[in-house]
């Protein structure tokens, strides 16, 4: 063959550590907060988390090693392919080389094993027997069902009710793996009776379902169960840097030096942070390149919402997490990228924005959409809705590269594949969707009381 | 790590040609028959098949080179890796070294699209704009709509009811990909209108939809409409055998000579072929190896059907072939692996197994989706139900070894993933299904009325 479609690494080629950017970020990071207003310890996040992984979260070493075990899982599946593009290419006429790395080639369908993995392992060695936690789209219950799955621990997930209706299929996805997956706001917790008392037909929202699988795992009488977050925090962004590393050293091998520009979706966070960081610090030393996050424009946490101290759940159940932020009680539109309607954004997130190292852009879901019918029609590869969002902004940065007639080279996220989804590209298909956007007025009313109520970092 | 969970291959390490057991099965094989009882001249396929592909159904020389713009699309997920299945030997406490060759990693999720893609390409090559096609569980149809989707072509494709209403969203898969599925028997073609007049409950069949397929092609007054095969054909056997082409370089990187046992499941045989042929040939040269196509109990082609001239299709459409065949209007019992449901075995399999080369199994389905959730949660991916065959055969395999103490290697065909079987699944695990054995009674009137009314090759 006279070209390379796509760069494989070998498994001794896998990182064997992970990247901890918070040992680099130039303001480095704020501290989450108690209920006192006073930087929390780590002895207080004991009863939601396992120490070894406290441990992690408030780490400031560059480098953390990946267990062993844990390598040998994650080889199941990675190192994970990088593509060239080039039918997406010629289909937009670009001269921009366009890349991507595939996480969808996981059992589960995305990036979020990643972090299910070793977060499964450290609460085993920890001596937890039971995981809870919540899901969106369900990509994240799903892959912690696996990772439970593979080592042995029990999984309960609460999942996002509007997401639950959407996609039937994930409750037996997880199901299979025997993990247990109910939808939320639930009766099985306090806070769950309390949000269907207020609203019964409400939609659910992560901050919801947080809140309550924090509560069902602080209140197990045996004390054996943990909760686990899928993104957000800062050892979900850790684990995740896997991916960016391995894209670093692939791109190498097809022959180019630092992308110009490198794209995620980012609904938590960690998808963004796992490619990027590993280039971020590139940028921190001085490289150019634009980083761009990019969100749904019904959720615009980080092109719209300020950065201030707030809690990562609606139920007001963790500490107070420097951040940009919607406002705890936020809840976006029912649109189908479940995975990018969080009301905030990792402290990581938010502080490499505010310390200008990354350019986040929201996009409508009838662009990304549209940019994902065209994705899985030239590339083949149907995308999960939320990482439809990388592409429609892929397609505008080769847009641009096109009309400035450079050969620019762009680096995509490619987090999961859609074939859990398709339930939304019928509705696109159909002329059934719309466009979502707030209007100004109610994202000022919005923005100016978040700025309001909450104490700024 | 201290041990390698999975072998990838180069790109550059792509196998180069298909390979033509056709060239090397020691009774040769038998033609097929036109309506008068003579065999059929190439002429006499072409307003089904473009003459390109009709030269290499024909073929006797052994090597065929695979096209270069093919191996390119190929490359986008192939080679597709070779994992050692620790965690499952584990669990089956086997001293056997079980390896998969995971064809799930294609865009479509199966081994489908390495004969979709070809098939669109020569038909392109040939000037036809649109094909034809049926589908059982949805596999193929989803393949075939995804090459024509990359090569431009449109596709239509028949699906058999049952199947269609157990799984909606592959319908949904196949329009993302721009092609149209309708559920068969239709009322888009005279045969459809007949069955649907008859039977108007029946949950159809593949030899239906095949009918309907065809006819939906050589009545186009265009003339620039061909039907394309997923399975059954010379060809189709053909373009697979890049699977175990791989699989063989992949085993030797692995330090393993050739495998003891290789599995494969069987429907209308591509999947067990692609695997198998190309470890066939060293059989056929006198190496010592069991190569089992697994059946479903519900459908016992292989295991029990004779070896007659029959038609591929219901309504008789297509020429007669030299096979193993329950008979072209034989209707299985609705199982869930709607791939595995099909009257016929392909003619190449069929001789193969008649000359001693391949020893069948049928298992039903209760065993299989045992085996399955045990995968899913051992190895981590959830099979699709075709696909637990094999595995319920490889559990079967790995039980003899530990009994009999031997150290033997296991290869499987991991021919596709589940995630848009779940509904199967769901059925399994909470009781539902039941064991589609057919009594000895009812399958004794079947064969005898076979055998009476099909001519012996």
């Amino acid at each position: 063959m006279t070209r390379v479609t796509k760069i494989l690494l070998d498994e001794k080629d896998m990182p064997r550590q992970w990247y901890n950017i918070a040992a680099d970020l130039p303001s480095g990071l704020k501290p989450p907060l108690g209920p006192d207003g006073k930087p929390i310890s780590p002895d207080m996040l004991a009863p939601v988390f396992p120490m070894n992984l406290i441990e992690q979260e408030v780490s400031t070493q560059r480098w953390i090693d990946i267990p062993e075990e844990v390598l040998e899982i994650l080889a199941r599946w990675r190192p994970t392919p990088l593509h060239r593009a080039y039918a997406l290419e010629k289909a937009l006429k670009t001269p921009a080389r366009i890349y991507y790395k595939n996480e969808s080639v996981s059992p589960a369908g995305s990036h979020k094993p990643n972090t299910a993995v070793p977060q499964a392992w450290y609460n085993k060695q920890f001596g937890i027997k039971k995981l809870t936690t919540e899901t969106g789209a369900g990509q994240w219950g799903s892959a912690l069902a696996f990772a439970c799955s593979l080592l042995g621990l029990e999984c309960k997930v609460f999942m996002v009710r509007i997401s639950f209706d959407q996609k039937p299929f994930r409750k037996l996805m997880m199901q299979t793996w025997g993990g247990i997956c109910i939808p939320s706001p639930s009766n099985e917790t306090a806070f769950g009776r309390k949000v269907l008392a207020e609203t019964p037909d409400t939609p659910g929202s992560l901050g919801i379902a947080i809140t309550e699988a924090i509560e069902a795992a602080v209140t197990d009488p045996t004390g054996q169960t943990r909760y686990s977050l899928g993104s957000v925090l800062n050892h979900v962004m850790l684990h995740q840097t896997i991916i960016g590393q391995e894209a670093k050293k692939q791109l190498k091998i097809a022959g180019e030096k630092l992308p110009d520009v490198v794209i995620a979706c980012a609904g938590g966070g960690s998808n963004f942070a796992g490619l990027s960081f590993p280039f971020m610090i590139d940028k921190i030393n001085g490289a150019k390149m634009d980083i761009i996050p990019v969100e749904p424009t019904s959720c615009p946490t980080l092109t719209r919402a300020p950065f201030v101290y707030d809690h990562g759940d609606t139920g007001k159940m963790t500490p107070l997490l420097p951040m940009h932020s919607l406002g705890a009680g936020f809840v976006a539109a029912p649109i189908h990228a479940g995975g990018l309607r969080y009301h905030g954004m990792a402290p990581l997130v938010s502080q490499a924005v505010i310390d200008g190292l990354a350019s986040p852009m929201a996009i409508d879901q009838l662009e990304c959409y549209k940019a994902g019918l065209l994705f899985a029609r030239t590339e083949g590869i149907i995308p999960a809705p939320e990482t439809t969002h990388a592409i429609a902004a892929t397609v505008r940065e080769a847009e641009k590269a096109r009309l400035e007639g450079k050969e620019k080279v762009i680096l995509f996220g490619f987090s999961g594949h859609g074939l859990m989804d398709l339930t939304g590209y019928d509705k696109y298909m159909s002329g059934q969707l719309t466009k979502h956007e707030m209007s100004e007025e109610e994202i000022q009313k919005l923005l100016k009381d978040v700025i309001a109520t909450h104490p700024a970092p």
